[in-house]
């Protein structure tokens, strides 16, 4: 039986043995939702990088840099954490560094896997399909939480695929079975029941109600970002 | 405003300031359950160590010793981890030493808070009361989890425990928030809800269902094991 995980925090990933697996990102609050729509809006790649330091060194060798810190854009970068940020035509055809409070930490922590993806609701539907088909066996999903711990956005991100998938996979622990309960009980009005959420009112304040709208979306797009050699490029078999 | 937080395991504890902190260890099944129903039924004090060589010396210096690994007794003890075990009359007035795979360790990590308590269903009401009289503005829920991973029946009880105490504080997390709607979707069949739950079959393979539904009754106790100088004893506030 293939079987289907949910790791809800780059803090617990040492409990994980990534060897054999396909490993999908996840922080939708918004830096995945940011990877893929960038990709999707022909970016050539993404070199996602853990520190500002980093960001700001490849930005001097001439890449378009994206700095967020939390939820706001890191004076002297080029780019936010807005997809609508990603949508840009200058964009077409660039060389992308990005770094965020939790989504490139997470992709940092997960580079032993056999494959890293990276998910969105913006994308879900074509990645569930990838993974179906997929040669590998085991699919963890990666949360990237907020600030190591547990977030609600994510979690429910990981309840939905898990929802997609379920018929071709077992369920591997109480995190897949607690992720798709908790979609069942969101799925109606996402946005109502992400309101309550920490990361949620932290991101209101910022005024950016028309991102979280945005990253709440199925299938705008449908590019699968992949981690090869240290960037993220779009699956090439995917049609986009 | 006082605040109410989950942690879902003890591999999470480093994001938390404890000192200012009443903490509850869980886990229900079955070690915080055994602990709340030993001190019920008299033995004088509980030592919780965490490994099996420290519980062996305290067995030859004369403590009723119990230790349990995944979740069956480790040969040469008193005791398992069965809450029946802790109900002997032979018990009253005994001090035991114990260590379990999981809770024990949750409580040796917990050690710097102001207050460490332990819960269970078999007592939630009593400490739901406690709590809201506390003296202490915080309290953090520590699920002892499995493996250092999120469980289900930690967290429902958890939920459960944020339920009664909703309207005395606010929810801090994302995580008290999931437990919360967890709890709400599992409340009127628990035990059906656990069977999907991956401890449920690692115990049931062990033949002890009866513990687990005996882990799920509310309120059989009215007793709240504190940690006073390394050993578990009743507050003596409450009646028992």
């Amino acid at each position: 039986m293939r079987t289907l995980d949910i790791c809800f925090t780059p803090e617990l990933l040492h409990l994980y043995n990534l060897e054999q697996k396909a490993v999908v990102i996840v922080d939708i609050l918004r830096a995945t939702s940011c990877m893929v729509t960038g990709l999707a809006h022909g970016a050539e790649y993404l070199i996602p990088v853990s520190s500002i330091e980093a960001c700001k060194t490849l930005q001097k060798q001439g890449y378009v840099a994206a700095a967020e810190r939390n939820g706001e854009i890191v004076a002297g970068f080029d780019l936010g954490n807005s997809p609508f940020d990603y949508q840009k035509f200058a964009l077409s055809g660039a060389a992308i560094a990005l770094t965020t409070t939790n989504g490139t930490l997470a992709i940092e922590k997960s580079k032993a896997a056999a494959e890293v993806l990276i998910g969105a609701f913006l994308n879900i539907s074509a990645l569930a399909e990838y993974l179906k088909s997929s040669v590998h066996n085991e699919v963890l999903i990666v949360c990237a939480g907020w600030k190591g711990n547990f977030n609600l956005e994510d979690t429910l991100f990981a309840g939905a695929l898990v929802t997609l998938l379920t018929p071709h996979f077992g369920l591997a622990s109480d995190s897949a079975l607690a992720a798709q309960y908790l979609f069942k009980a969101a799925e109606a009005d996402m946005l109502g029941f992400l309101k309550q959420s920490s990361h949620y009112k932290r991101l209101s304040r910022l005024n950016i109600k028309e991102d979280i709208e945005f990253c709440l979306k199925y299938d705008v797009y449908n590019n699968i970002p992949v981690l090869k050699e240290a960037k993220l490029v779009n699956i090439s078999l995917i049609k986009h």
